[in-house]
């Protein structure tokens, strides 16, 4: 029986614990199931949701992490492990942003320091590393569908355990993704016990986007109406008038009263799930006294809560927006440090990206830009400071960004959509299906590609290659470097039709690069073709061929010189393009009669190595193809260093593999 | 410029037209144009009706197509192309299902007899047959993002056309697809001039689902509040106190109206989409008055419209899902004509599929059965007959299809979700996310995989090998007849963990295939082993190694048999896994000396010929590996057999390729 590909990677954890001081943290420090919390009294929950929220502070000042949406649902964290009975009642997380405290409280606060790292916690909710965790909680949206599942099971399973729980915890950002739609909109037809708890910060990462957050937000001016509900509700139930047999009455009495007093529309329970809210999700009695009484009730509800981004450090609450990552930070003084200096000549790659965006949407008054709710992390913010009108912010919804942008393209715009590598992977069928069968001029400017680092096994953007290269009419590019980038883009901008991806990674562009060019001197590129980066030596001697993708390049290129001093001679190409694969620099590979080893930062299986071995396969070639790239297994968090080692991608590995395959030129004969 | 994949396919219609005969058809056969048909006074857009139901009665009755949404869509189709003026204004439909009436009032009535056959019309919109298809429509739920798109787009562009009329044709079904929500959310938060037409008829392909759907039904009961709306707007409209600037106070007035009426709770407008309906969508005169008074107003609207599956056709009206495509019928009597004869002595895949989950599900409790709109389609009713409990029917929501069986099986069920391969496209990142990387013991039984046929386009199930098989930790494979699906199945369901799929063809199962031995007798398959079809009969002599990959085995046995005779020896191995590949039968083909020919009903790219050419490459063998599957471009529809000759698939063609390929074996040294 082969090992699972989780058992190496983001399972296991072989961090050691580092106990809490009791001086520092009394209460936390003596948690290490949330069955200890459950026995505390009202004053001491609250005392810990001060040292939740200090604890927090003072790690991810030091260790950086996702800082704001954490501190925010401090209360409902403690309020739903008070309440619930987790790992018996399950509770998933919807984006693992908000559930550090869900961790801190579920025996990893010694572990807490490690966060992110390799060897450490994730930074999301993960099953494989703890039973609290009850589902994978990366992506946006899914929460509501897979608790719904879980529900169901549980119903199905009924001897086992007759009555559990479920309680799937949303962000309003999250909650207007079509996942989490159809989710609800199966969830409200069954009768199973999920408790959908949403956790409206009216905020996403950035802004919140759609007609549903104004809808939130509106749903304030019910609050009176919600009140009233809630306390005849509990009147009765304190009378013992309410009981399963008569809840319809009292649903129907819900209604009228509701008619009476509100002027709002309730669309959940338009949808047919008994609504509750909005309360403030800081109040803790309050969200304790309100979680205890719909506890019990059957079939699907939603409790509708109100919290501050960012809530008890007040540099966060001002700008939440900023402090969703925040990095690492002085806890005294708020003030964010800015990241390792030794990168400070460089640039980021999102930079290079959003200002040539706005330089050719200056040029080119077709060009637009679409983002799916990370204006800021793609650098998509600054087309939308220069070109207002030009810009769309979709909110959490890649699909519909994709599509959306193939509607534009079909009326001649020109749509950069700019969306990172894994979320992407939600689009696929309208990539496909809306984009590449009807050949529609729209540019997937695909961020995030490749190992993304510290986010780990959920945000490693490594498919994107793979799953694009075999659509017909995709051309699949990948800079390696800020100058390349322009180029591309630059490229793309000028094609007359069809379908672009342009992947490039988190982080900064090669240091030493520097994109002083303006545009109007730019070459570019050539739809295609790959760029020779070092000629064979001597092409009787010993070595290898080298061809990359990406910014991988500069590992390869260290590695052929390592290899060097010990009389190993590569040739380097740097193909640029997966689609269409430059055939050219193939034949003049194969011409040398050298093992080719191929990398990129993507899965091997089906990626850009695999269109060369297919080429020389396809010739009958005797020449080795040696693919170098993500290995076919899950790949954990860790630095992008620590991480590409890993997987055998830097350059001391890679000049390994390379002393490993070198041969002399065989003689190739190509009819 | 190398042509787009397009080009040489679905694009391009050759079928001759066939003037209709203007006594059968005295109006239509005059309409070349949508202009003709504004011209016409109400009584003979009427009478167009009828003859546009006769036609489809006439035509689908011996040419099948899709019936009964089509019949349902004649008013609607008319009263649009009438109070619209297409092409400038763009109608964009959400699959194609009902657009037929479209296309004969667009020019192709003298066409439609070739429709779904190679060379003549495309089932679905398709912009590159007409202008008049303004966007692509063969998977439901794009059309709200696509026509958001263009109408921005119009907006952005003024000048051009400063007001350009979209309108989004969807329906009750396809509307609780997640991104249409993601459209909607984003529509109503837009200021472009869309119209969102909902035809709803209560009535997926099978049944509807979901609580959007029972909230749509009982809109009904709003009906005198929205009727006295629209009355009181028509009248302030004919006394002119109605315009823009005064168009805020009229919504607070309609409001103030609804609250006095109504105890519905309108979802759309609650999302800030202006709401108009539920009216008679058969009631031409009435439509064409409700579409004319609100095609000028600005922002999004939605207009519901009530029609009846089927209507004007009386055996259809009664069981509309029957009647969805019937296949060929006498437009008489109503009699369906079952499919070709020849046959008749096998299966279907699908329902092989089906009773062997039933029997499955009879000794394991454990298994459950997913789907997504498509009980019939996939044969899951019958599951859903004999345990109704164990059987969930999600609606069209792929995503949550796959996310809510990652849910189950989380909580130790086992499901096997049966969901056709270009839809699964939906569900990739909840493929990856919620399955793959839990490694959750989720059953994909991707049915219509490979070539479709009729369908086109939009619905060949050709991506799912490529996009599959390097995901780690999966498991992926291809019965080629029904004892082998049977076979894959048992050991799908004796597994202990992993994510699994199963991929076979729409159509019959082999015609020599009768799965006869009882569940019990049956051997489990054993994962990523292949079986010898044909040994070499004379090792030394010239000839090939044939891989192939599912049923299309029997084409490639075919082709065997006929070089045989021109002293071609051919050894064939059937893989059956495409992930993980039988390495054995790889050793054996690599030491057996000769070309490789892979063979599968997918993408060449990335396909499991591809991973058999990572692998011969990987050890530099100067083996020849040529893989034949579905080129890299778009197909077109047409008879399967139709297409595989196209694709080089056939018999003949494999043949052909054997003859060009076969060589005396290499003496190959494997270290």
């Amino acid at each position: 029986m082969s090992k699972h590909p989780n058992d190496n990677t983001a399972a296991t954890v072989t961090a050691q614990p580092r106990p809490l001081d009791p001086k520092t943290y009394p209460l936390l420090s003596r948690i290490s199931t949330p069955a200890m919390l459950r026995k505390l009294p009202m004053d001491k929950l609250l005392e810990l949701c001060e040292e939740l929220r200090r604890f927090l502070i003072d790690n991810l000042s030091v260790n950086p992490g996702h800082f704001a949406s954490s501190m925010g649902a401090v209360e409902l964290t403690v309020a739903l492990h008070y309440v619930f009975s987790a790992p018996d009642d399950r509770i998933v997380w919807d984006v693992g942003h908000q559930a550090y405290s869900h961790k801190l409280l579920t025996g990893r606060a010694p572990l807490f320091y490690s966060n992110r790292t390799l060897g450490g916690l994730s930074g999301f909710p993960n099953p494989a590393e703890s039973e609290y965790d009850s589902f994978s909680a990366g992506h946006a949206s899914n929460s509501i569908s897979a608790a719904l599942g879980m529900a169901v099971a549980s119903q199905l399973k009924g001897e086992e355990n007759p009555r559990r729980n479920v309680v799937a915890v949303i962000g309003d950002a999250s909650i207007s993704g079509g996942l989490a739609f159809e989710g609800i909109n199966n969830a409200a037809i069954s009768n199973s016990n999920l408790l959908i708890v949403l956790n409206d910060n009216d905020m996403s990462i950035d802004r919140n986007v759609g007609s549903l957050n104004s809808y939130l937000v509106n749903l304030n001016t019910s609050k009176s109406y919600n009140n009233l509900r809630m306390r005849t509700y509990n009147f009765m139930k304190r009378l013992k008038l309410i009981n399963e047999s008569n809840r319809g009455r009292i649903l129907r009495f819900n209604n009228s009263l509701k008619s009476l007093i509100s002027k709002e529309q309730n669309i959940f329970e338009g949808l047919n799930i008994r609504y509750f809210g909005p309360f403030d999700g800081h109040d803790l009695p309050r969200i304790i006294r309100v979680l205890t009484d719909i506890k019990d009730m059957k079939g699907p509800r939603l409790l509708h809560l109100r919290t501050i981004k960012g809530k008890g450090y007040e540099p966060a609450e001002k700008e939440p927006a900023k402090w969703h990552a925040p990095g690492k930070f002085d806890p005294q003084t708020g003030k964010r440090m800015s990241s390792a200096s030794a990168s400070a000549s460089s640039l980021k790659w999102q930079d290079i990206f959003g200002t040539t965006l706005v330089e050719l949407a200056r040029k080119n008054s077709e060009i637009v830009a679409v983002t799916a709710a990370m204006p800021s992390g793609t650098s998509v913010n600054m087309m939308a400071e220069a070109f207002p009108d030009r810009t769309f912010d979709v909110g959490i919804a890649e699909g519909h960004a994709v599509t959306f942008s193939a509607g534009l393209a079909k009326e001649g715009l020109l749509p950069f959509a700019a969306i990172y590598s894994s979320f992407l992977q939600r689009a696929y069928d309208s990539i496909i299906h809306d984009v590449a069968i009807q050949n529609l001029r729209v540019t997937l400017c695909i961020d995030r590609a490749g190992l993304v680092g510290e986010d780990g096994v959920t945000h490693h953007g490594v498919y994107d290659i793979a799953y694009l290269r075999n659509i017909p009419g995709f051309t699949v590019s990948a800079p390696r470097n800020a100058t390349w980038l322009r180029r591309l883009m630059l490229t793309a901008s000028m094609r007359e039709s069809g379908p672009w991806a342009i992947r490039y990674p988190r982080g900064n562009a090669p240091a030493s690069d520097s994109p002083e060019e303006p545009l109007s001197e730019l070459q570019p590129a050539l739809t295609g073709k790959g760029e020779l980066l070092r000629a064979a030596a001597n092409p009787e001697s010993k070595g290898v061929t080298l061809l990359t993708l990406g910014p991988i390049a500069l590992n390869a290129a260290k590695a052929a010189d390592i290899v060097s001093s010990k009389g190993i001679d590569c040739a380097h190409y740097d193909m640029v393009f997966a689609a269409p694969i430059d055939e050219e620099i193939l034949l003049k590979a194969a011409q040398l009669g050298r093992p080719i080893i191929t990398v990129e930062d993507g899965i091997v299986e089906g990626g850009m190595g695999s269109a060369v071995a297919e080429w020389i396969s396809s010739r009958g070639l005797p020449l080795k193809v040696i693919r170098l790239g993500i290995p076919r297994k899950f790949i954990s968090h860790g630095s992008v260093a620590q991480l590409q080692t890993l997987c055998g991608l830097d350059a001391e590995s890679i000049a390994a593999t390379i002393e490993k395959v070198a041969q002399f030129p065989t003689k190739i004969s190509l009819s």
